[in-house]
């Protein structure tokens, strides 16, 4: 008999739940729930465009359509699958901390604040609060500056502490009647589980290792005299109304309710884990693993790694988060990212839209037939700011090397490797650290669409480009968290093992273009570190005679 | 009764002859005679991409064609207008030297070479000789670093001597059977005089000044030891061929033939003047003088000031030629330059192609309608290297502060403003070894054509930029050298008064604009320095941090 196991999902403008063979992966239902409110999902403010809230109405009705209809499809493939699952997990988005009362229930669904946006959940590209990210910094540049070394030196707006500090700043009626702030990822898990009053909700190490500056070095959460510093203790009772542990994916927070289980069909009971962001349970299903890195091409990406707790890791400067057990127990899990990927090769194709009807596609292709180095161009992937390692918004996009005949996938391509010299600054940052990487897992459409990027990738970090085989490995590693809760393996590496699986095709470094961007690499670093950085002080005239020189050995002449 | 003077105006593709009223410059008859031999007049090797040579003889043949035809037009105006030409004047294209024997004949005209296309003109634009410009300039540094001084430190594949030496290196039998090299803005003047005999043919000073080292401070052309260090003594008869002095345009060669005469019907006897380079009689043209620039806007830019012979110039580090009379008697002239101008904005249009369906005129109006300052983007003019101040054709363009919103014609305008804040860089350079510039006369297509591009030199340089009235300023100036000559102006001065005009719009700085570009200005020259030469050794990370201030304040926000 098969077992079975729930993964929920839940993305900027849906839930997904997915029903998975806990055997081996394999899933045999799966659907999505669009939210219905707002745009898309996401409640905006077309006079601020910093403004990005959800209706926590929409996460409930979503779990009860999704799962019901993913149930559906399942019983398709197997008749007796309903009875057979054996846990449930659950990914969300974060920071999206969602104001509760005292019972745990969001405010918005009280009548009073239903359609106050300050009352919904704080989707985790809400930038409102990026006056008080920079208070925040400050005050902890001062009082505890080891606060910030563990989430790469800089507080953001994107961040639990400074949205619940814009809050209270804006709206003091809904900050007020808050007894506490709950993170999505904690607050599904205590609805499934009917846990979600105040002194039994758990809250996951991810979202408050990552987000809300948590550390069992300090005791947790950060120091009631830091929290306090604010607008005279504005911050206290949120505080104080947080506990002094936290849960990682393989603690189970308790059992499916009965009335959940009877409106979706599921045995009472039925444990629930711990919650934890959709990215970094995408990189267990990925099958993270000490030595391989996981990246997660999108938009923009999340560049995931772990390291066994005995490694005794330092802080990383320039990486977001270190956070022991924030991906897989046991280990430390180590976050990074590139503030755009995706949303580069789309500002070129759709935005300047180079070379008449030139498509992504065509562009793809015809970067594909030059060689490394051919182009004598060299750019910068800072067109959104560089999140890894510099941590600056403040950045912003170069090419250089331009001639009277450069072409449209010649600096298509540059873009493409100034992505991949952007990675390779990751895992470079990462190996110095202590955490080194041996192979990569790439997840996310793009590693699927694009071997001409895969390849670069391979040759700028000269190492193994590898691809997930599934396609929602967010919700497949939620799946696998219910499998683990639900006893069907003693721990992830157990479940990895059995649940998760790579593409044949793989792509290796080819020597001859190792050889290159090596030397481009050289280069990108220096542009990267005269212009990201202060502490470099020679001059630059080299970059663009090794440019040509490099061009010219590439073309033979 | 209206006097008349006839300007010769020989460029890449054609020959042009214009019938000009001396009394005020106006035009009364055109017409251009485009060379028959090869690719638009052009002699190229498809195997050598670096070849550009021309027949001798379609040269000659323009001067009947082109003279009688505008005669012809001329006619229609004034029935009386051939008895009434005063002189002739003559321009051309250059370093164009062309082998000739004895008596001054081509030896492509010789049935032995007719069809040799060494044997024919080597046409400004032949880059064969690229490493026998470099032994020149190796050879010049130690033996005499002055000659280099006077050109801008390096000697050019596209001047006199390297053209020589080339033929010499690979047509022993060319050379050998020429008995000298004549320039072809000597030989035409030479060949309306019969003064082509080697020991009557003038040598003007703007050809032998700019491109073949000559300069009275070392007693005219380059010393004959130092031309007898090439290839054992293999240049000696060329050099022994050239007299020692040079004429100016204010001096007669000479006096029209009586075939040449007859041939075009007009006066036995008539002035030829001596003949200048195009560009140089264009500032003629444009009503050059002390303390007003020439910019002839094209593909690239020639930057054109002369200063008083009184000033005591020094060399101008950077910039090409400083020679005494080459542009007006009387006067040193400066010729500078950019690689690229309007090569950058057609490749930009043309060959990137961005945006669906932008025309060249849409983002011209689009980037018309943009700030100063307002993209945050900062561009390098440099896609083509750079001729004038840093000599260096391994430079290339940059584009800088790219974001996910950069749309083309926010780049466009970028491109203009860099090649703005280059020509800034020329007239800066100008000023601070004694030739101060107070307004600019523009002249070229892009002058007339796009009003966004003159408003942002304007604004860039804080001076006014003037527009020449006339579209053919270079004939306009070769037939003012043949009004001088023909004695209705005692000088040029005299003659520019009466014979040159401006539009009537012209572009005043607009202090607004003015205050931006002197902060954007200040992050190009710091880009300019760091990449183009050794000497800056700061860091540069405030660059992309002004940009976005300046961005920000130039968007209120």
């Amino acid at each position: 008999m098969s077992k079975y196991s729930i993964g929920l999902d839940y993305g900027t403008n849906s839930v997904r739940a997915v029903i998975v063979s806990t055997d081996n992966g394999e899933e045999i239902g799966s659907a999505v729930f669009n939210y219905p409110s707002g745009d898309m999902g996401v409640v905006i403010d077309p006079k601020d465009p910093n403004v990005a809230r959800q209706h926590p109405a929409d996460y409930i009705a979503g779990i009860e359509s999704a799962v019901t209809a993913a149930l559906a499809e399942a019983k398709q493939v197997d008749p007796d699958c309903v009875a057979n699952v054996i846990g449930i997990g659950v990914d969300t988005t974060g920071s999206t901390p969602i104001p509760v009362d005292l019972a745990g229930k969001a405010l918005a669904l009280q009548e009073t604040f239903s359609d106050n946006p300050n009352a919904m959940a704080w989707l985790w590209k809400d930038h409102t609060s990026y006056k008080e990210a920079i208070e925040i910094t400050e005050a902890a540049v001062a009082m505890h500056p080891e606060y910030l070394a563990k989430c790469g030196g800089t507080y953001s707006s994107e961040w639990y502490w400074a949205k619940l500090l814009k809050c209270a700043h804006t709206d003091p009626a809904v900050f007020e009647a808050a007894a506490s702030w709950i993170e999505l990822a904690d607050w599904i898990p205590a609805i499934l589980t009917g846990t979600t009053a105040l002194n039994q909700i758990k809250r996951c190490i991810c979202a408050a290792g990552h987000k809300a500056m948590f550390n069992q070095s300090w005791g947790g959460y950060p120091a009631i005299d830091f929290i306090a510093s604010f607008d005279n203790g504005i911050l206290t009772k949120a505080r104080q109304s947080l506990p002094s542990t936290a849960v990682n994916i393989s603690d189970t927070v308790g059992g499916l309710t009965t009335e959940w289980a009877g409106k979706l069909g599921l045995k009472e009971g039925l444990p629930v884990a711990g919650g934890a962001f959709d990215a970094h349970l995408g990189g267990v299903g990925c099958g993270i693993r000490p030595g391989s890195m996981v990246k997660v091409i999108g938009t923009s990406t999340c560049d995931l790694a772990v390291a066994p707790l005995s490694t005794k890791l330092s802080d990383i400067p320039g990486v977001c988060g270190v956070v022991p057990e924030s991906i897989l127990p046991g280990s430390y899990g180590i976050e990074a990212g590139q503030s755009a990927v995706g949303d580069i090769f789309n500002w070129y194709v759709h935005k300047l839209q180079p070379g008449k009807d030139m498509t992504h596609r065509k562009l793809d292709q015809a970067a594909d037939t030059l060689r490394p180095g051919q182009s004598g161009l060299l750019a910068l992937d800072w067109n959104n700011g560089n999140r890894t390692v510099l941590v600056d918004q403040q950045l912003t996009g170069l090419v250089l090397g331009l001639t009277l005949h450069s072409s449209p996938a010649e600096i298509f391509r540059a873009l493409v490797e100034a992505t991949a010299f952007g990675t390779r600054m990751i895992r470079d940052r990462m190996a110095e650290y202590g955490v080194p990487i041996e192979r990569v897992i790439n997840c996310g459409g793009i590693s699927k669409k694009s071997p001409m990027l895969m390849q670069i990738y391979a040759d700028v970090l000269n190492c193994p480009m590898l691809i997930a085989s599934s396609e929602q490995t967010c919700a497949l590693g939620s799946a696998m968290a219910g499998a683990v809760v639900g006893g069907a393996y003693p721990d992830f590496d157990a479940a990895a093992k059995a649940m998760t699986s790579l593409d044949e095709k793989q792509y290796i470094p080819i020597p001859e273009n190792v050889a290159v961007y090596e030397k481009l690499f050289g280069l990108y670093k220096q542009l990267h570190d005269i212009f990201g950085t202060k502490e470099y002080a020679e001059n630059q005239f080299n970059v663009m005679k090794e440019l040509i020189a490099i061009r010219e050995e590439s073309r033979g002449t």
